[in-house]
């Protein structure tokens, strides 16, 4: 068990507030981006004793037998269990962290590195694995290596830096030519791509290693895959709720691929909170109190956040009288 | 030089005649599945002397100084000269296989090994390099993994034959029931689902490791998305002229992807042909005389052909008289 500290605001909580994966179970507390202080244990708990900083994300359990879960795959795993809105199985639902405290097996929790302030790691626990994971299993993880990052919001700003860490060359390519300044001088991008400009676009043909796309609305496939290398790897890490156009003599000419890539397994998941500590990797984040996390959601609906809304939890929420 | 003795019908040469891609010029001469015998060389020729046994398929140029050239994928150069209806470096036009004599630069030569059938081993020079480089590319070449093939016909029929002789278990995938026998009893498969039963693809969810997809029409990804295991891979190889329908969230619940392959580097085309020899894999073929052409044509458009037209070039061809 833990106090919750901080969560943020992942764009998938307001899909679920919404309903519009169309499996939403209500009432339902949303939030998967937790961190907090451990205040008991159980007595078979090895990893964790109270008082360690410690976070939980997307997953609260898997069933730690099948090939997946063997692997560190628990983010595939056919019977995981979802942190909110999904049955566990004591059959009861699971509630996120938009809570004042939290019960977890230890399987699913994490080590916050002391150095990593709380509240702005708290999204690296979605956003980050969600972004840290592909780049590392698809070979784009290496020092010079070319990197594109399609759309700078939660997701695509952690990409940038994680993307920076690993010493590739980093280009966001986005919509918003408005954009530019951030994306280079704050988030240390090395270059910037206006997608509609086909100017830009065609002087950058051939040239990336792997693109992370973390749009989830419809968008054309075609000139995002004639940024890549033969060998080239377009990675979905955002989920559009209709399907995307596949051109597929875009991929044939020049071996390409469009893959996608859902989380990351708990080791992986350590491994990406320790990686961050050493690089002073975390999000950048506008903290809010409880009250305002209805606001909050009408600017998500906006894109008017950069990048994370992190509620603070403990400062905020009044745990309801019994 | 070499004089031609048989050339596959492949069914890119249909697309040509017609013109179906819009890039055909005219006069054209189809025909990249080419094999003969050597009757001249140029002085620096060192790889051939008259009389060796040649085969040219898909390529006749690329400009071997390209990383992908540099990197044995010629097939991938951006100036990759097709073996016809393509402009060569000195300004002329590149003519096919369904010619008596053809001319080629050695490097877009190989030699086909004794054991070979000349006829039945010509449809392997871009039938066979098509599927065998992707399943070497993908890591479908592993004794024991599990591969779907879909489409039965000239690229799918071969596909099975070297996914066997690499160990695999295979699948065939098809709309027609009718294949069952042939595929299992002739060319080897381990099993066969037809695609619109839902019990059978049901059953076989989440079992393959890859799919090799041979099929031009447009079809639905998704349940071939569905048959493949965690990190699967679904390969496309044929090149339907619309785009297809690609649904994010199967290949993100799974780390999957669609990926592309053409042909192979004229490396790979001598190891696959190498191997082909060795595994003693040639096409299921119907020979005929260049006089039938047309009458080939007519029933490859229905399908009515298992699974490859090879002309007898050298005994039914006679050179206009000049």
């Amino acid at each position: 068990m833990f106090r919750v500290l901080y969560c943020g605001i992942c764009h998938s909580d307001l899909h679920s507030i919404k309903n519009e994966w169309g499996f939403s179970t209500y009432p339902l507390v949303p939030g998967h981006e937790i961190v907090g202080v451990v205040t008991e244990v159980g007595s078979k708990v090895k990893k964790f004793k109270v008082g360690d900083r410690v976070g939980v994300g997307g997953l609260v359990g898997s069933c730690l037998s099948c090939d997946n879960c063997i692997n560190n795959l628990e983010s595939y795993c056919p019977t995981y269990v979802l942190t909110y809105g999904a049955t566990y199985y004591d059959g009861t639902t699971t509630y996120g962290g938009y809570s004042d405290i939290m019960v977890a097996s230890e399987h699913f929790v994490v080590r916050m590195p002391d150095n990593l302030p709380l509240d702005a790691a708290a999204p690296l626990l979605c956003a980050g694995i969600t972004v840290y994971s592909p780049l590392k299993y698809f070979g784009l993880d290496k020092p010079g290596v070319h990197v594109g990052v399609v759309g700078l919001g939660g997701l695509g700003h952690v990409a940038v830096k994680f993307a920076k860490a690993f010493g590739a060359k980093v280009t966001v390519i986005s919509t918003s030519p408005n954009k530019k300044d951030e994306a280079i001088q704050r988030l240390g991008a090395d270059s910037f791509l206006v997608s509609h400009d086909p100017d830009q676009m065609q002087a950058a043909m051939g040239t990336m290693d792997g693109i992370i796309d973390t749009v989830s609305a419809f968008h054309p496939l075609q000139p995002l895959l004639g940024l890549v290398k033969t060998n080239g790897k377009l990675v979905m890490v955002g989920a559009p709720d209709k399907p995307l156009e596949l051109p597929v003599f875009s991929i044939i000419m020049g071996r390409k691929m469009v893959a996608g890539s859902g989380g990351g397994g708990m080791k992986e998941m350590q491994e990406m909170i320790d990686f961050a500590a050493e690089h002073n990797i975390t999000a950048d984040i506008e903290v809010i109190p409880m009250d305002y996390v209805n606001t909050a959601m009408e600017r998500l609906v906006k894109a008017d956040i950069r990048y994370r809304f992190v509620i603070d939890i403990a400062n905020t929420l009044k745990a309801a009288q019994n």
